[in-house]
């Protein structure tokens, strides 16, 4: 059974190669009603788009995204919605080397050893160029949860490598090349930047991303918690290596007295729980935290074996980000954005009897 | 849409609150033909019990499984089986103060919230009671995954509070109440527990969690990516907040030349990617890493608000684990093989043709 | 991929054997809020049972259905809904014959092929024993639907062999134990039935079920329609061989100017389309007509073969219903009602937004 | 929830409306290693083309199918298939007349009911040109089936109105208009159409659809079988008000003794069951016959309202079928494959581990 599709109700199934003649998505299950057109999505595929600083890769694809169904007259009518995105710059080069080697770090081999066969072309179906269609489809999500319950999403990097970075103006995020919540030390990245490229290597980094504005009451216990499902889309990021909520592993050594989120008339006076309770939003900020690897598209030689299981070595040239964790900030916000609609549609199927009215308790004391 | 159900093909759905008559589960898609009887489950679940050592919880459950259906002359048949444990040490109390408070840090709050009624009694359906049946649940996956696949998986309490732990002996493990990898430090690991409950404080954890003969292959990109799938299955377990595959949050810091883990023909020279790349098993150990809040039932007061919004302060008093995280190692165990075996059908249903014959990768060189 | 959940938003999951120590179903889905106790759902059980006329079969199953989780203080509380059923009269007898038979029409083949074990008491998991859990969780639906929506469901025995009936009197269908809306007509089926048994044979039958009030826009295009999802459940009932909507199989004979359904500012002047239009409801009366096969369960020797290929004969004795179809009545209703309690929890899942107002077309011209 | 995706296993997604830009669908969980290439899908597309005789409607659609992903170097990767025809023969209209109309028998009222909103131009989404695109995913099935299963999938033309006709030929099917497996009965056939055009009315049908070759053991009980599944998959076809398996609605007035279909050594001795016992197959002919209502779109004026409750008159001019169940036969066999793809990959999920070897029971005696 293939996993291509994301979601339950609100869901989106994405397909293509990255040398492939195009990438689509279908979103299905979006309420009828919603004003929309590509430029509402154009913008959140520039942010992502490679080749807008010398800090990633240089590929020049377009990205534009064209909705084929869904919207008539300016307003999704209900019927999935079609979305597709041409390649454009697939560079004509000769793969005869990487089509029997197994880079170390990337999917080549799981692969060949899953399905027999490979599109070894530019990573094919393994290719963080699927994130494209994410980012157009969390957008349609972020429109309706933005128009309709105020949630507002926010990503940010929150550490390159050593480097950890404050979100201390939302604002400035997409100001600078860097998604970097605090613009004075964009010189100290851009420095960082540009001595890891001498070296030719690459490094990791982790990306925050919050959603403000959440209604209470998302999340579907047991096993479709909020930040389960949450933990779910974020890990499928390529080169995710790890899912917080709130406080996360700093929790570990956290005493009860310190990590419980007391309450007052006035609201919650903390937020280590990052914004969940028993899997179901508090109101709160809903805050995640993830983990990416360094790109293993490096131009330093690695070891590894090719299809006949023969040493081999492995030198990647090209145009790669030296650190993917840049880029993956509004892959980020557009997998929170997905997982929040489709727990709004989950929520509303069940529970839209209930007369939740005011929330006994503010979400956000002093705002 | 609810979500008390977990797996694609191998389901498992629960049900039950911690102080009605029962809990249960039924297991769906299970291959015919495996011997299984209530034996070969009761030991996981005795190993997640209460009340075995001063350490956790002094309930008394006997956590008795019975097995309804789905097992004729001792073998599985491929129908549903059905599996139920009666709930017996249910102390009648007084429920009146909590039945209009919102203990902070537990789901109170937001099962009023989400659902505008709320079995108070023992924290209802969000009681970590129902884990019992995931561990009956995983019970069946994981003599499915060694005796056909010869796959073992194993947890280990990987950090209490501030005290880090190795796994150096797998057998050990077992052998002590807290699950243990370092056996000579648990006499460590029992006073800071004496410690703590002196305090009447509680403590967060870090559990591991290992697969050890996966095959290479399972998983299915771009969503339901093993690792995806880990993830929402991990951070489902009650008070889990982060989740970590492999390296992990170490990543971020790591430098690609450091993180990727390169190939010889006699196999892998590390596993910084746990197992799995592009979202798919290399073959190698699959290694995850979760953190554990520490509970919120404490006997210190906290400040909170009731259904009406009115201060009011809390004190938890009964008998509650003062590290959940304990007890979560069987649990988390559960969940790798609910996960593992799920792929694996998955993996099959698409990929049988594909002759893949030994894999060109050795998983584990030396070994 | 096994089969045992029915459902989408309002999930009923099955399990048990005719012979083993109880069934059980999982709702899952099921808005908070409604009044449930068990009383609730026996009145419909007690109509599904067997024993209670001549005219059907003598087995002796009290049916008493438990209410195991989901429900507190009367309410349901959103949690999932375990229910149970446990077998009492499970006669001792030798089943040593039978079980190495494959009798024709039955299931035993296709379990044997398929599974390679089988559970040959009473049919095992193959037995219409199972439907009796399917309506307690129509009984759930029902109860909302009729609660919340004014829906009113009505099964009726439409044809026993070659007697047609109409639905006259809605109300005299519980009076009598065909099922029969012509009540007049019942010694006509009395008489019937009487030869058939001497005779021991067995007859096929036609049942309807019509379901009123339910709202304009119900079913999900294009794939899950109403009337296809009422087509799978109904279809998924043991014994039946056909499902039809409105005019069904009279509609090949029909011209577009007799079946289209005019409309007027009053209502719609027929309903050959049963109800729904394009997949969706109209808020016409939903029809659906289905043909059960009589059963393979009698007296008169069947040529087969058993497990080895080898010919052999075979007689059922024991308590069989002479025609399935008389109490597949109440199962049909059940289905009825558990595809329109999903079908409106997926409808205001998308659609909740919709100010659909009064519809524009009145249902029932002149009702 | 949105209903536009069918199969668990091997998914198909559609997308687009017949006055859009385009349509497409996605088909997930193919298996890899496939050979394919447009042009095995492109006879299935013409056969349900329009245009193709004067019996049918007289719209000229190329239904050029595009692949857009999922195949490399000739063959299926194991990657989602992306499919897509462009639509190219949309007439400039004014649509003027019919956005406030509600066409009798037309999916007119419950989409604005349901959504609000209607695209209505061509039928927007409820158009049945949206099958297409089944015909194309049915034909990725339909080819996999065929090559490692020898399963072959053959649909005709069982009644036309009145006119009941047999399959005596099943190779001159393909050979004449009207799918029609009596070859000399065409011109029967043909004076019919004539002198119903002439009428301006239309008029329903019946399609009949089998598969031969389909291995014992598909379907999965109790809610999956394989006729429930064929009764949700056939009856979403547009315009189909019946679905009957084998003998179907002939059974109600059969006698066990006649219906039972007693097995000797050599094989079944008859197929009243269609191919499936306890919904699971039986290694015979899986057979089904669908009922498809006439075309409400005709010249001849209907009552009706329009979107403000208002009477009008409805007069449907332009190019439509006659007789719409035809061109159903193409889709009926590609449903029909979608089906038992889906099954063959669900049954092989939870079953590849027993031995089956040669089934029991030959399934076609005298073959």
């Amino acid at each position: 059974m293939s996993g291509n599709t994301f979601g339950r109700l609100f869901t989106v199934t994405t397909f293509g190669e990255s040398h492939g003649p195009a990438l689509g998505a279908v979103v299905d299950g979006c309420p009828p009603g919603l004003a929309l057109s590509e430029a509402d999505l154009q913008g959140d595929l520039d942010r992502r788009r490679p080749g807008t600083s010398r800090h990633t890769s240089q590929r020049r694809e377009t990205d534009s995204v064209r909705i084929l169904s869904g919207v008539f007259d300016g307003r999704t009518t209900g019927a999935p919605i079609g979305l597709l995105i041409e390649n454009v710059d697939q560079r004509s080069r000769d793969y005869a080397k990487i089509r029997e080697q197994f880079r170390p770090g990337h999917a080549d081999y799981t692969y060949w050893q899953k399905y027999g066969i490979r599109d070894y072309r530019g990573g094919g179906r393994s290719s963080a160029r699927e994130t494209a269609l994410r980012v157009a489809a969390g957008g349609i999500a972020r429109k309706y949860l933005a128009e309709r319950l105020g949630v507002r999403i926010r990503g940010w990097l929150a550490q390159l490598g050593p480097i950890e970075l404050a979100l201390d103006d939302w604002e400035a995020v997409d100001a600078n090349p860097f998604f970097c919540g605090e613009p004075e030390r964009v010189p100290e990245l851009e420095a960082y930047m540009d001595r890891l490229r001498k070296e030719g290597d690459s490094i990791g980094a982790a990306v925050g991303v919050l959603a403000r504005g959440v209604p209470p009451g998302l999340g579907e216990p047991v096993f479709d918690r909020l930040d389960a499902d949450l933990a779910h889309g974020l890990m499928s990021i390529n080169a995710v290596k790890g899912v917080e909520i709130g406080a996360g592993f700093a929790s570990v050594a956290q005493k009860g007295t310190e990590h419980r989120d007391e309450i007052t008339p006035e609201g919650f006076l903390s937020n280590n729980a990052g914004g969940t309770l028993g899997g179901i939003s508090t109101g709160q900020d809903v805050v995640a935290r993830i983990a990416l690897k360094p790109t293993s598209s490096i131009r330093l030689p690695g070891r590894s074996v090719n299809v006949r299981g023969e040493p081999t070595e492995v030198v990647t040239t090209g145009r790669h980000d030296p650190c993917v964790g840049i880029r993956a900030t509004p892959i980020a916000e557009a997998m929170m954005a997905l997982v929040l609609m489709d727990h709004f549609l989950r929520h509303r199927a069940q529970n839209a009897d209930v007369d939740s009215g005011t929330p006994v308790i503010p979400a956000e004391p002093g705002r």
